[in-house]
């Protein structure tokens, strides 16, 4: 087994995809998320008002959602990342609640050359799915891959 | 004064702008955000390997920046959300370093009436600027706001 | 709109009051706090002891009652604040529990200018709040806020 | 050995007094107490600020300091705790810096029998002290304790 | 009182116990601990996947009970530790759930004078052991102690 | 690509081996620690002291070089584990410092089926390695994994 594996750009194909393992989402990661931010927004934060939102109840931070799914356990090599270019199109579409349980599926929709021969463009639909299997976040990934051949 | 005050929709016009306190992006902060995230690629926690990347160190997560963007310290009510509804193309564009000091500077550049008379969109356009003036991040955020007179 | 507002000394007169949002305290809060401070005390932190008591289970700890307080988001600019000179008579009148939620209300009860002409001294009255409309907390914060003129 | 033991009502006399360990204040300490209280004032978070302010750095958050003060190791057995009642004159009287070191000295100035016969009032004055020798905060302490004989 | 007290190697013979205080472990104290660790197994994580183990629901780390049982409140003095060698023999005899209430109970089980005459090895039994009287972990601790007499 | 994949007890025999991703031990990864464990051992916590010690300066908790070696990033799926039974012999071979990046090594070394058919024991050796290539910590981890035919 080698342990310089990792996913590079070559490794990819439009519709190639695979799903995180799962984490729940609870009251301690809204309270820490909030602390790392700086983002005391009532909605997440204030369980007095969240009764009278639509909702009900807290929920947890957009961007929470986001960066949880960023982090999931994979059951694949890591990516031969060289930058994280951006965002493109990202919809919060339905609340995370406490205690729900979320994962991500992300799906190869585009892959570009670029000028430098030593790396290429990945474009990865990403969808944040809760345990009911409603996708409540999605979004797309720029992700600038190392290549093997240079 | 009105300790209820909150900027509802009619507060805003397209072209109004403000900029938000500033915060210092701290080793802490980058592992903070791994944890609450799970995002332990090497490009922001292992020294040893950052060396050897074009940015020569440890960089924050592109998502530790858009993070603090949303919690900056702000000088006026705060808005009157009822929804984060999503992101519009986001860009990093350079890298946050350790030691970093960011500000984020936000315009109104979209407002639309929705179907539902007591809601309206309002997107931002969001730039997260450091002690250097140089614009690191930036994209758009789209969030639906009360109205006052619903 | 001007994004370098503060609110100064010349601001502020004897009676001139407000009130923070509100953030429910968590378990988790309670956690964090006793991992920052190293206060590890049952009252907060033994479940099983806490149940022997008067409260009848855990109660948070004071001083992060006091520290919630401080950070809770505020509707109108940041004060331009040169030093918190100091706490006079802070007193715990009631526990706050897990899932109270709180906010303050501060009260300007004193002001004085001092020998040094670009800053005076402005003294609050803070009243820590639960969602019963109990005040938990109540003491006095002394600041010594700049003058805008000098 | 008794596990069971504790300091009681009766254990003290005026003029007891007691330092703790030591402990060094962190930059990680400063952003976890931010993140915990909410406070991200400039003069705590944001280096380009501080550099301007008469200390040329950020400092420590004043309640950081007496949080620190409460949690510090102590070589004595627990007190028998059975409320902190309150403060009494604090005083924040020179900064606590990232990588100073401070311990507590806790004298016992005032001690008062209760009504209720099974607790005891004991007043200690604190004194956070540096790595230097220098008082940077200092106050008194009421505490609730409980007595051996009911 | 003498600030200065520790236990040294001369302190300790074998059959020597005490017993620390207790703590109660949270939902939170898991979430941090996945983060500090990067150890974000479902078994500890992800509420859906632990419902279908035979625990029938998330359990903690066993790192985060061994970790939790170094640093539960003590009633003596500190140990004048030179080193902590290493662990014989750790067994995670049951799960520790969230609202387990810990404490543990450690006896010198072995005493040995090193070729160093200002030090000497102690070997502590460690038993973890929840609110039922459950020992759920166990193990030995290796600690190199000073020596008073050098 | 089947996102199902985890490695069973079939999956491993005597001799295999693989090295995980790396990560730098900070400051704040010592004071997280700390929090989550409540232990504020001079030697991990108070510069001061340290400074007098044979290290010359705070080292990381043995403990959370463990712990953090239990996370590192791994390249291949995950084990399909039971239960982590317990750990044997682990040594705290060398200081692990601030600023120090540290992997982990892990082999078979031993493999065991057991009574029940549905499951079996492996034994790893562990060793957590820093930058120099120097084993600071060694041990041996005991995992009960799934066995794929029941």
């Amino acid at each position: 087994m080698n342990s310089e594996d990792k996913l590079y750009f070559e490794d990819f194909e439009i519709g190639w995809e695979a799903v995180t393992g799962s984490r729940t989402v609870t009251e301690a990661d809204i309270v820490n998320f909030a602390g790392v931010s700086g983002d005391f927004n009532p909605l997440h934060m204030d369980e007095e008002f969240a009764k009278t939102t639509p909702f009900g109840r807290r929920i947890a931070h957009g961007l929470l959602g986001m960066s949880i799914g960023t982090g999931l356990p994979r059951n694949h090599p890591p990516l031969a990342i060289l930058a994280f270019l951006g965002i493109r199109e990202w919809n919060f579409k339905a609340p995370i609640f406490i205690g729900d349980t979320i994962h991500m599926k992300y799906t190869v929709v585009e892959k570009r050359e670029t000028s430098k021969k030593d790396r290429g463009l990945v474009i990865f639909k990403r969808q944040i799915i809760n345990q009911k299997g409603e996708v409540v976040q999605e979004g797309q990934a720029l992700l600038l891959l190392l290549r093997k051949q240079k």
